[in-house]
């Protein structure tokens, strides 16, 4: 498994960064959800109390159930798997003990009121540690473990990288295959039954709660943002179609917005291709602002300023977010300052990061325009991951 | 959806006993993991901060970001849907100043120590609610909504139940083809395959993480617990074939064990008849004892001390677990006063709840004879959802 091995090398580093002796993720019945970061950490679920520590000095150490141990020792990624049957607490004080020198000792931990990838741990858990740690020197020592999570899921490794291109990949090409599968007078939901059995077909994955994925809008009168379709709607001369689609291969997403416009003649109206261009120079705009170092509020604020520049309503969300094991991956965000955005809009932005640039306008006499596309941040600038859409798609 | 409706009736009765003048579930980027409870009370997911509010005075409010409202509405399930753009905080004032008039306000929100499925809140989103009410008539009044939503999970409405009986047809019939499917020779893993091939071609889910559901053992030298099956470890004569399996039908979980004998002549030594009964025998025992008002380490006591009679090592683990959404579905368990557990042995059992019972014994010469049956609590005392597996399968 060169991912798990990949992060953890990852980790290691990031725990140094941040100046403490010992990040940990503190776990119980992993199933359908838990800490997001658990599945960079380790294969497979996690069932009693689970401590994985990774120290300042190296040494990488998980304290699981014993039912849990075989396949973390087999796994081979940890450098000591420490079973227990009754009670977590000993072995876990004695590890910290062992491996944290430190007269002042550091511990962090995954809460972030403001990155929800980053705040993987429950209130109960937090309360149960603190309760552990109380009356020993670690009493107190637990702070916010954002910075390290943030770096891990946001800074792709190889082996992330690779999957989220065959994600895309796949999502561009089932895409192709809309061209000819949309027909007058199919439904939306008859559209989003299509793409899903493509999706199962091909073994992938969801990027988002399939109920919602892909979202299909049909011209002016369609549910917008996450909405469900509608089998009342059906496909019309003079509609947009519009789909956002996220798929994921291998555990990594895409993230994708693609719009086509039904017209029997093949002509356009110039409303249309204004405003398609004009969501298009928007992105433009954001692409060329992200870089490293510069904030997420900066960049949103350059696609802002260029949709209103078009004559466009401004957008009622952020212009971006990073793509990872989920559509939506948590840590610096490129949106506005608004309050329900914490501090994500002002966290600076990482080489190796991938993010999505997307937004639209609606039109309404045929519904809503909307672009997203997903870029790498280099060195310099951005690569783009996915193939642009450079103008409307026809359906004649 | 009968089941949003079913459960949130549910919820309100519960909140009423709880004493509090409202149930607060606060969550953000739900898919993936988040708040186990949300699937009680919305459809699909939920992108930004949302509240969904119970109030003591029936009254259901949900507060979500805007583009989560549409299909909130159209669900038709809460009062009251209010969507916002920048900031939950001042529509989340509002509606809890206007429905809560009591002078000694009492907001319950999920967390818990002991029961994970009751602790979906993370700790930044409550650090996130504490610092919101602050300076408030709400400041310090968040308390453990543990009651509520251990009730809610726990007690299933006739939906949960016939979807948790469809389940457990499924397990069942899997097991008759597991029958026939194994042969001598085959891998652990070849067996996992198989069975994994016939989960998804009846279009189930899965109870736990599929990497190790179903755990295969082959004899002695099998990787115990929830570990992942050998492609090394084959079939063989005189070998104890154990599976647990554990499907989801519409969401709702089963969690079973079988065992059988490969034994080319049909007859199976005495050794390994003797510890299957004793097995089988000790199950009753929990049986005989689990019934509302009982706590689950009585059920657990009843068993263990059957085992031991029978001249057993006791199990290293609880008798049985809530089964549900998932296979361990939190709440009140039956099981040992051991740390790990917290309160959760000491909870009382209530009718409508329903419980795994199972344990295993090792024997060195040919394997692990495990079995696991699931049981309704009826207002007398247990109704067997599964048809308990009586006398050992001997594959001949």
């Amino acid at each position: 498994m060169p991912l798990i091995r990949e992060k953890l090398a990852q980790a290691v580093e990031l725990v140094r960064n941040a100046g403490v002796d010992a990040w940990l993720t503190f776990v119980r019945e992993t199933y359908g959800g838990s800490d997001p970061v658990r599945p960079l950490l380790v294969d497979g679920g996690l069932t009693w109390q689970s401590a994985l520590l990774v120290f300042a000095n190296g040494k990488k150490v998980a304290i699981v159930g014993n039912y849990d141990a075989d396949p973390l020792i087999a796994g081979g990624h940890w450098d000591e798997v420490v079973p227990y049957v009754q009670t977590i607490r000993p072995a876990l004080l004695e590890v910290l003990d062992r491996e944290i020198g430190s007269a002042s000792p550091r511990i962090a931990v995954n809460y972030s009121p403001h990155d929800v990838k980053a705040d993987g741990l429950t209130h109960g858990m937090y309360l149960l540690l603190q309760e552990t740690l109380a009356g020993t020197r670690f009493e107190g020592v637990l702070e916010s473990a954002d910075m390290i999570v943030t770096g891990l899921r946001g800074v792709k490794s190889p082996t992330e990288l690779s999957r989220i291109r065959s994600a895309v990949k796949e999502t561009q090409s089932i895409f192709q295959e809309v061209n000819t599968a949309a027909q007058r007078g199919m439904s939306e939901r008859n559209l989003y039954d299509y793409i899903q059995a493509r999706i199962r077909e091909r073994g992938l994955g969801f990027s988002w709660d399939p109920a919602g994925n892909p979202i299909v809008n049909f011209g002016p009168n369609s549910m917008i943002g996450h909405g469900v379709p509608s089998p009342d709607i059906r496909l019309e001369d003079g509609q947009i179609l519009h789909i956002d689609l996220g798929v994921t291969r291998d555990g990594y997403s895409s993230d994708l917005q693609r719009c086509w416009y039904m017209s029997p003649t093949g002509s356009v109206p110039v409303s249309v291709t204004q405003a398609f261009d004009a969501v298009n120079r928007a992105i433009t705009a954001a692409a060329s602002v992200l870089r490293p170092g510069v904030q997420g509020v900066a960049v949103d604020a350059a696609a802002r300023a260029s949709i209103v520049q078009s004559v466009y309503p401004e957008y009622l969300h952020a212009v971006g977010h990073q793509v990872g094991r989920v559509a939506h991956d948590g840590g610096g965000i490129l949106g506005p300052a608004w309050d329900r955005y914490g501090n994500t809009p002002f966290v600076p932005v990482e080489q190796g990061q991938v993010y999505t640039l997307e937004l639209g306008v609606t039109l309404s006499e045929c519904g809503y325009i909307g672009l997203e596309e997903m870029v790498l941040v280099t060195a310099e600038g951005v690569e783009w991951i996915s193939e642009r859409q450079e103008r409307l798609w026809v359906i004649v």
